[in-house]
């Protein structure tokens, strides 16, 4: 019988996904499962993109483009072109969401067994990208305790090595929430200028951002030249997250021709979506967005509050995204968040969290620290934290404070 | 400046795809492009579909699950059972379309540097996912003279070498039109066995079978153990290329865990035509099948006809799918593809055709080569045939016939 390639072996479990089936478990003995271990958006997609997916007139649902719909690319260029990031739309790519953006980037990036440097927790599939290519991914740590603080430059350039291809980062940062501050952006941007690598920032949360500074992309850096990746979505931004439409932008020729022949192979991004996202694009006021802002910090205030009234528990200051990572008085996160849909319900209800193990690639790390997506509403998110409070009351691995 | 990957730098442009922008500079000028470059289907694609899709009462289009909304995969499975497959829901994995499938397939059989065995001509893209996880195509190759007849089962053993982890067919084959005959399949599978290769098996063109014997599935095969895969999607079947809903299917444990795992990476498929085509399989009657069969025999009839009526040119036997690689009397196909679009047209129209060599990994094959797509309906299939023969007669790279 054959064998399952290495990489097959390698790629890691979804740690947001594979407690899936323990979830339907749950549901189908009746209780209800409050969700925040995806970021999945609560809030409704925009009425224009509906209307344009309804209101289709098409009668055959044919290929796109292979690079995206001209319309879309053109509309994504003069909406960065409008938040200062000067690009055309040829140097835009449409992607099967911000995923494919991620795995052309990889592909276009890293040789078999060369590293990307990342700056730890990190959004779990960076991961599973790399092992896609047969790549590493090199943490750089942070901790909890400095409310996960951007490492500084020296660090990343300790990690660099002859296999090093690139940096990626995410701005704001999945799973702490973390901005990077326009200092630290223009150092890492140097470094990567004179060490020939490229640099990949992932910014598809652009518009959750709390802390009071401004998002700087990758691609208003002067001193990079075109060596900066930038992935983008509406997964998050919209609502849009089964739209399964991205973004790979840069303006490094050679990248941009190598990604259009990966987009080739695959032929082309989902068509209908493409039309209702252009539809978003023309017709979505800024209130939408002003609109998402404020719940989302409400929503974020509200968590840290009873977060940090758990006693044994660490909560961080967080900037911006939908996520807190948070270290919890308990044995094991893994366990415990398989505890939680096996074996607890606080009046009918139980949390699915996501475990922090699989947010670092050092062994050991995340062990007692879970990552909670806020995208709730308010009630049901009173609610979540009361279980968790519970829960944690009860369950058999939690740690008795030393306090 | 940091530089693409070997792996960006070897992917192949699409050689369906590559000439898109001389199109559309011909489409600026005013010329009428007839499309015989790529498998898109003009039919329309089932009201079923539709009707769930502009019916939706959605407000959040949100992810579903990495393998596929459940219902789907009941369906699918319901589906392969009544055509004689016997697998259950969980065998079946839905993608990003049969290319996703494909990607999944090869990512997790190959290793960097292995080698997968494929019959020349080949679908293009074949090179592009093999070359996606830095494996290689090697060719068994079939001659336009004997009607590109598959090769013997020798022929493909005395290819295999150390490096060699699969064998890859396509049945009907993409673009010969080829259908394997039960015996060749058992052979190739015994060789599969015998050797501890994979079998994969693209069967996308399944209801395209004009051949009198009926299409038998890789996975309908005894004495292949487990090691059979196989790649499926909606997209020809039912006209809908642009929903980007394929499958991959198999018994595998090992093989169905690590590519549960490659999609977990990239989320999921597209979640509002996932809900459609589960409509279109409830809904769409058997009648659907037996009129797209033939509308797409009538059309095969009349383009060999109009074929073999062209002096040079050799157009072999059809028993599948809705291609034709055919031979014409040209200096070099890449050249008389891109000429067409770039200095020809007849009454106000031209042709696009794929260049012959892009279906061939062997070096020089194919270059007085095109595939033809018979997609178009009957009326402008006369107009695509007309057009053809007059440029062949104004053709400055033409050959001269010898009889």
């Amino acid at each position: 019988m054959p064998v399952v390639s290495q990489r097959g072996r390698n790629m890691p479990p979804s740690p947001v996904r594979k407690l899936a089936p323990f979830a339907d478990a749950a549901k189908a003995r009746g209780v209800e499962i409050l969700h925040l271990n995806i970021g999945q958006p609560d809030l409704e997609s925009p009425p224009a993109f509906w209307d344009a997916v309804r209101g289709s007139t098409l009668k055959t649902l044919e290929y796109g483009h292979a690079s995206g719909l001209a319309e879309l690319r053109e509309e994504m260029a003069a909406y960065y072109r409008s938040i200062g990031i000067s690009v055309d739309a040829a140097q835009v790519l449409v992607c099967t969401a911000g995923s494919e953006a991620l795995n052309f980037a990889l592909s276009a990036c890293l040789e078999p067994g060369s590293e990307v440097i990342v700056p730890e927790p990190f959004y779990a599939n960076y991961i599973g990208f790399a092992t896609w290519f047969d790549g590493k991914v090199v943490p750089v740590p942070t901790r909890i305790e400095d409310d996960f603080a951007l490492p500084s430059t020296q660090e990343f350039e300790a990690r660099i090595t002859p296999r090093t291809r690139a940096i990626l980062i995410n701005n704001p940062g999945n799973p702490t929430g973390t901005v990077f501050a326009d200092r630290q952006l223009e150092e890492l941007a140097e470094l990567c200028a004179s060490k020939d690598l490229w640099l990949i920032s992932d910014e598809v949360y652009r518009d959750f951002n709390f802390s009071g500074r401004p998002i700087r992309s990758i691609l208003q850096l002067d001193g990079l030249g075109d060596a900066g990746i930038m992935v983008d979505s509406v997964s998050k931004r919209y609502s849009l997250c089964g739209a399964r439409v991205g973004f790979l932008v840069s303006r490094h020729a050679d990248f941009n021709d190598a990604t259009a022949r990966l987009a080739m192979a695959r032929l082309s991004p989902p068509t209908l979506e493409q039309l209702g996202v252009v539809a978003a694009l023309r017709d979505t006021k800024p209130e939408y967005f002003e609109g998402l802002r404020a719940e989302y910090r409400s929503r974020k205030d509200l968590l840290v509050e009873r977060l940090r009234a758990i006693s044994g528990a660490v909560c961080p200051e967080i900037e911006g995204a939908f996520y807190a990572m948070v270290r919890l008085p308990i044995d094991d996160s893994d366990r415990f968040c398989q505890w939680l849909l096996e074996e607890f319900d606080h009046e009918g209800a139980t949390v699915m969290l996501a475990p922090g193990t699989g947010f670092y690639a050092t062994t050991g790390s995340g062990r007692d620290e879970v990552r909670i997506a806020y995208v709730l509403g308010k009630d049901r998110l009173i609610r979540a934290m009361d279980a968790l409070e519970a829960a944690l009351a009860v369950y058999p691995g939690a740690k008795v404070p030393t306090a």
